[in-house]
């Protein structure tokens, strides 16, 4: 059979900032691909139908993309071959080193790969969100490291996002009282309508005013690292734990410029624990909490949302992955492929 | 009676950096005391046997002394007389607020008072040192929060110190490989002799090389902060934790020049747990770990060293403060009363 087209997101290098779709990413729709004798190697070559777009990608650029090969994410693609007896032609497949192009070969070898079943009836897109490695690591990272007790007040940042909103909510449902953050007003109604009980915006309202006016927190759930970090530190109650699990307040600048943290000191003085995590390490060591059977229950009984943005163009997920580092999205980015 | 002598240290203002003699605190030979007639208000009046030189005393000249008032630390005093029926004449009274003084009023309304039987036959400058608020410090801290474990590696700043010298000698007999560094070269041989493993002098080696040389750390007990943080953090390992103690390297500096900590973001990239903690918080929430009586009992057995330098001058316990903080002590600082 002729080439057929493979358009295909490929990453040149490690941008000092924001990646500049055109410059650090590129989008080549002359790619091509034999789709009948793509060596597969044990693999599996699948068509794609959804990639999603995930702030973690920045970091994988820092520590693992190789410079003109594939983006690589989380990733949904429908088998058309298979050397794998675990993967049947017709076979839903998720990868989370999945090749941000139209066409995939994925291996076992490289990374692990599931069948999604979809007993659900969710869309599919929803394994990439909530269901996915973003809800995965909220629901772990929560469970894991917040320790948390009803009654105590929790503050969340980049709280709209999809692990900011699945860990507002899953705080909401044991008890706490949730003070979330977001970058615009439409964020912010998003926020009382999954019931956070003071949602403000970060452009508008200082950050330490607003927790010292709530009494401070117990926990903080930190999305975005940086000057925010720092300024946490002289709100958090005694015993206070914060929780790292990401760093978006620094993506956009070189890290020689990165903001240094003058307050570790206040972790001695008010006892406060702070804990980075990635998730699959955190389940290695503590397990996943039943994170599917419990996040899909939530999601099926309305109690559990989050916001997506589609777009069906593949070159969109360049400009969307910049949009997310700096919040200028308004929903969890997903491509999909009609 | 006529007034007697009572010399005093005073507090006069938090200083910027190191406290100056004769600036920031001042020796007051001319203070003195009706010792017959002065009001105890329900406590007791004591002769000062011993003082101890605390870092701790520098972090309480920032949040809690007040200008023109006694600096307060560890002491031990005798009872000449007594409104307490706690306390009787001739009893050893232990005070963690005991004014730097050749006599004081010291009583329960103002902090817990203790007295010491010490049947133990130890000097009672052990109960400053390994017997008091440093021993207890570093016995409850890496209790509680270091998480050791048989075979792991353990880095201590300020080894040679009496809270880092309990901690070295602690993880040794837990089975741990122990990383310590101190500043001069008759320290580095102390540590030698209570069974370092890699003992070194950080003016002379630099941290990060010698911690990557020796595979990295699991534990970081911090008695620094500072730029030595942020640097350990990059030889953290996986699943590492860093026990924040102390915070010598940043008080001789003003709060607006401490050194920024541009390296958090790693925490999250290797599940690191960083835990601040004071020694009374940590005993109101996790119990004293039978401190006493087994710290008591392995100094006794001579398994448990540490160093003191002791002056019978109480205007010495100006410079031995400024001593201890930036490490040109020798040993823990003891004023003893003739």
């Amino acid at each position: 059979m002729s080439p057929t087209p493979n358009p295909t997101i490929l990453f040149v290098s490690n941008p000092q900032g924001i990646p500049v779709p055109g410059e650090d990413l590129i989008h080549r729709p002359d790619i091509t691909i034999d789709i009948d004798n793509e060596p597969l190697n044990g693999g599996v070559l699948t068509k794609t139908v959804a990639l999603g777009i995930d702030p973690y990608m920045r970091r994988r650029m820092q520590f693992e993309y190789k410079p003109n090969t594939p983006v690589l994410g989380c990733g949904i693609g429908v088998v058309l071959r298979s050397e794998n007896p675990k993967f049947r032609v017709g076979d839903h497949i998720l990868g989370r080193s999945y090749p941000f192009a139209q066409y995939a070969v994925l291996s076992e070898a490289t990374e692990p790969l599931r069948v999604l079943k979809n007993e659900t009836g969710l869309p599919w897109t929803a394994y990439l969100g909530v269901l996915g490695l973003a809800g995965e690591t909220a629901w772990v990272g929560y469970k894991a490291h917040a320790e948390a007790k009803k009654g105590e007040t929790i503050y969340v940042s980049t709280g709209a996002g999809t692990v900011g909103s699945v860990v507002c909510q899953a705080a909401k449902a044991e008890g706490l009282r949730v003070i979330a953050s977001t970058g615009s007003e439409s964020k912010v109604e998003f926020l009382k309508e999954i019931g956070v009980d003071v949602a403000f915006n970060y452009k508008k309202q200082d950050v330490g005013t607003v927790l010292k006016e709530n009494g401070g927190v117990d926990i903080y759930w930190d999305n975005v690292g940086g000057k925010a970090l720092e300024t946490v530190m002289g709100c958090m109650n005694k015993y206070g734990r914060i929780v790292i699990c990401g760093f978006a307040s620094q993506w956009n600048v070189p890290p020689t410029e990165w903001h240094g943290n003058k307050s570790l000191v206040l972790a001695l003085v008010k006892n406060v624990t702070i804990k980075g995590f990635l998730s699959h390490d955190t389940i290695a060591k503590y397990g996943d909490f039943d994170f599917e059977a419990e996040v899909t229950k939530l999601v099926k009984e309305g109690k559990l949302n989050v916001r997506e943005e589609a777009s069906d163009k593949l070159e969109d997920a360049m400009k969307m992955l910049g949009d997310c580092l700096v919040g200028a999205n308004e929903g969890k980015g997903v491509i999909v492929f009609s």
